[in-house]
């Protein structure tokens, strides 16, 4: 390595210590014949001190230049110790400095005070990394997967890779499409959600399955959605109540909260199951905050909500594809009805109760899942209720199929691990959470993505331009 | 639960116990009043013992059924322990059978001595992944790969998740492309490799990173490559000499190993450092198989091969995208010359060696990467010499620029984990290590993808069909 310790690391006991830095020129401020650096990496903050042959040989290092400092670590005087600095019980006496990259002005503020332009910041965000609190929320989010990865291994859930490149079907948003070389006129379509896979890992007697799972919808950006691309924890179980979902994601959430973040409280534990009838009447949405203090930032009001309708009326969003006119689903169209309700699919479908639950933190939809059918005469049904058509059936007939190979009762649910963590740690924007998120226009402002192609790349897809 | 013990855990401890369990009718053998079903699930399998009352009522129930069985757990007379069950210490004797979902004729044989065919097991691969060894299989990955994850999460790698609607840019292989529907005329390219996102979290400071990254080629599949989309361990440092990324990734994949693997044996460690003038000389590849005895299915022979030339002679496929038509590079136009060779860019392109480094297994290529240009006057030279038109140069202007605002000396690697899988378990195909994966002709055979999509996606996507 071209350095033997952190910026972030030593201290008195290092006293005496020759060492080695190397990191980032955060200042250098020359007083007089000598000059102090404060050198900066991802770990902390080291005070360097220059002494006068050093600082006439360098002269003014810009700012954000990469350094590396040789030099001996010396202990402060107790009366010049740095109490808010890590390293502040030391200062490293450079004996030589390097410039190993200079550093042109930059076209960012990176001070924690300063409020950039967001275009700007996601421009240059591999300049807007650098600045602490962004590198605290990507720690944050490996902290939070990792502690989610390895409670949900303890339980025997495997996490299994499903497929990206897969196929467009008839659901909620509009699919992102991939032109297919090898076949003439085909598409793949990038899956909104691995929905279809984890019901088939299911019938493949899995059992236990999860991935954070990167999920494409091509829909407008809001705060609290990632436009084109985000990642969710995918969970799917077999031979569970309802209750058994409910209580390992309450489980696996709580954990990772106090592993990550042990600072919050919760509202309530364990989390109140609200039914969906209730909340409609006493908030008026169905992600009710039941914080008891909303101007307390450290509170965390989850609750769960159950007892769905199974169907919504069709809103035109929903018949994108062409699907029926009347009934949509509320969760998705592979929610079981409640038992005692399936007579009313026939006579009454709008008053059928599903076993849907959904996730709300702080009045933010955090989860949503279900006991999924495994009947493939009701999964049938329903396709008729949503208005599916013979040929948009066909495109499901592998799932009927399967279900008809010894299908296991099965349930799951999905978290949106960014929008989860974005509420918790009060973040205005889910994008603060992503390394390199798109902007508003769904455009990735550091690479200037999408962009234009050659024709000849348009010719191997077979498909060309629309004037 | 739909179960109180899975069909793996039950032990002579459970005498006497009231069980419920649940799972997969392996058989169902009636013999005159009374019958024994095997049923089975992920975990294991154990025997039902069904009273001639129950068996009556039952009729003979079809494999594969799924089926919850009540019973009372009754250990089997020492004599009759079946040493090669885990639960071969008892069996349940029913009380209550209800079969769950019944199972139509299978289109497979499930037995894990038949070789179906494989179109066949990649079209019914839900049944596919019943047979033990498949199971085995994803446990393997998903073990292996938590493995990978916790040993670099002590070692501070941050888990950092790159964007996989992004740019196309010339380099290696294919580009997938993904119209945009919000800027007509452009498109998306899903990441080969997020080998500029890693370098640009180097730039920002994030100083150690790791992604099991999903990477996307639009190239012909063999055996040892998945076809359209694979995953790769991802792997970026700050401020290391080659030798400090070559002994971060050897501890962590001996590690893995040791963890999942224990019974393999290593044939040299710490792994030769091999260099391509030697290795081309003595075995005529550049991919070596070292191992002392290559019919010991248990030999895991690893070596590194360094000191590559920066340059390979252009190929055809190599200019895929109209760069030039005399030097491509040999891992990456990302490369970092040797400083030691750096003026015979000028004088003599082909005789520049590089810090490319690759990982070999057993004569495969399980990785490679490199110490990377982090001087933008370099990077400038390189993009020259491979013959970069100013039009194409300027898709890595960000890269450049990145590079004038401090830049550390940086260097990486990427493993295909499931090349790297197949290699260690001895798998014919890297196909038996993904749940879902493509045929040879790169269609997602469970789904049915790429498929056709209606005329009024396309015009939504800004293009049409070339007829």
């Amino acid at each position: 390595m071209l350095r033997t310790h952190t910026c972030g690391e030593l201290s008195k006991e290092n006293a005496g210590n020759e060492v080695t830095l190397a990191g980032w020129v955060e200042t250098h401020r020359i007083q007089g014949r000598i000059s102090f650096i404060l050198l900066r990496d991802r770990y902390g903050i080291t005070q360097i001190f220059v002494n006068p042959k050093l600082t006439k040989e360098l002269g003014e290092i810009r700012r954000e230049s990469v350094v590396q400092v040789k030099g001996e670590v010396k202990e402060r005087p107790e009366n010049q110790v740095k109490k808010d600095m890590v390293t502040g019980e030391i200062e490293v006496s450079a004996n030589e400095i390097k410039v190993i990259t200079d550093a042109a002005p930059l076209p960012l503020e990176l001070g924690e005070e300063v409020e950039s332009n967001e275009e700007t910041r996601l421009k240059y965000r591999y300049l807007d990394l650098r600045r602490p609190n962004m590198v605290n929320n990507l720690v944050a989010r490996h902290k939070a997967i990792q502690s989610i990865r390895n409670l949900l291994t303890e339980k025997n859930f495997l996490d299994v890779t499903t497929p990206i490149l897969t196929k467009s079907t008839p659901e909620g948003a509009r699919d992102y499409l991939v032109p297919s070389r090898l076949h003439k006129g085909k598409f793949y379509a990038l899956p909104q959600a691995p929905q279809q896979y984890k019901q088939l890992l299911m019938v493949a007697g899995i059992d236990r399955y999860f991935q954070i799972a990167p999920c494409f919808r091509d829909e407008a950006a809001r705060a609290h959605r990632a436009p084109g691309e985000f990642y969710q924890l995918d969970f799917e179980m077999s031979f569970p109540n309802q209750e058994d979902i409910l209580n390992i994601i309450e489980e696996t959430v709580i954990k990772m909260i106090n592993d990550v973040f042990p600072e919050k409280k919760f509202t309530q534990i364990p989390f109140p199951r609200l039914k969906y009838d209730d909340v409609m009447k006493k908030y008026n949405v169905d992600c009710p905050d039941i914080r008891k203090n909303k101007n307390n930032p450290n509170e965390l009001g989850f609750c769960w909500v159950v007892d769905f309708p199974l169907f919504m009326k069709q809103t035109k969003e929903d018949f994108f594809h062409g699907v029926g006119e009347e009934w949509g689903p509320s969760h998705n169209m592979f929610t079981s009805p409640k038992e005692e309700d399936i007579s009313l699919l026939d006579t009454d479908p709008g008053k059928v109760k599903s076993y849907q639950h959904d996730l709300v933190l702080n009045g933010f939809e955090v989860g949503g899942g279900a006991i999924r059918i495994h009947d493939p005469k009701i999964q049938d049904k329903v396709f008729d209720l949503i208005g599916l058509k013979e040929k948009q059936k066909k495109e499901f007939a592998h799932m009927l199929e399967a279900f008809t190979y010894g299908a296991p009762p099965h349930g799951g649910i999905a978290l949106g691990i960014d929008r989860l963590l974005m509420v918790i740690m009060n973040k205005k924007s889910i994008r603060e959470l992503i390394a390199f998120p798109k902007n508003k226009d769904a455009i990735d402002p550091v690479m200037n993505a999408p962009s234009e192609v050659s024709e000849e790349q348009l010719k191997e897809l077979h498909i060309k331009l629309v004037k």
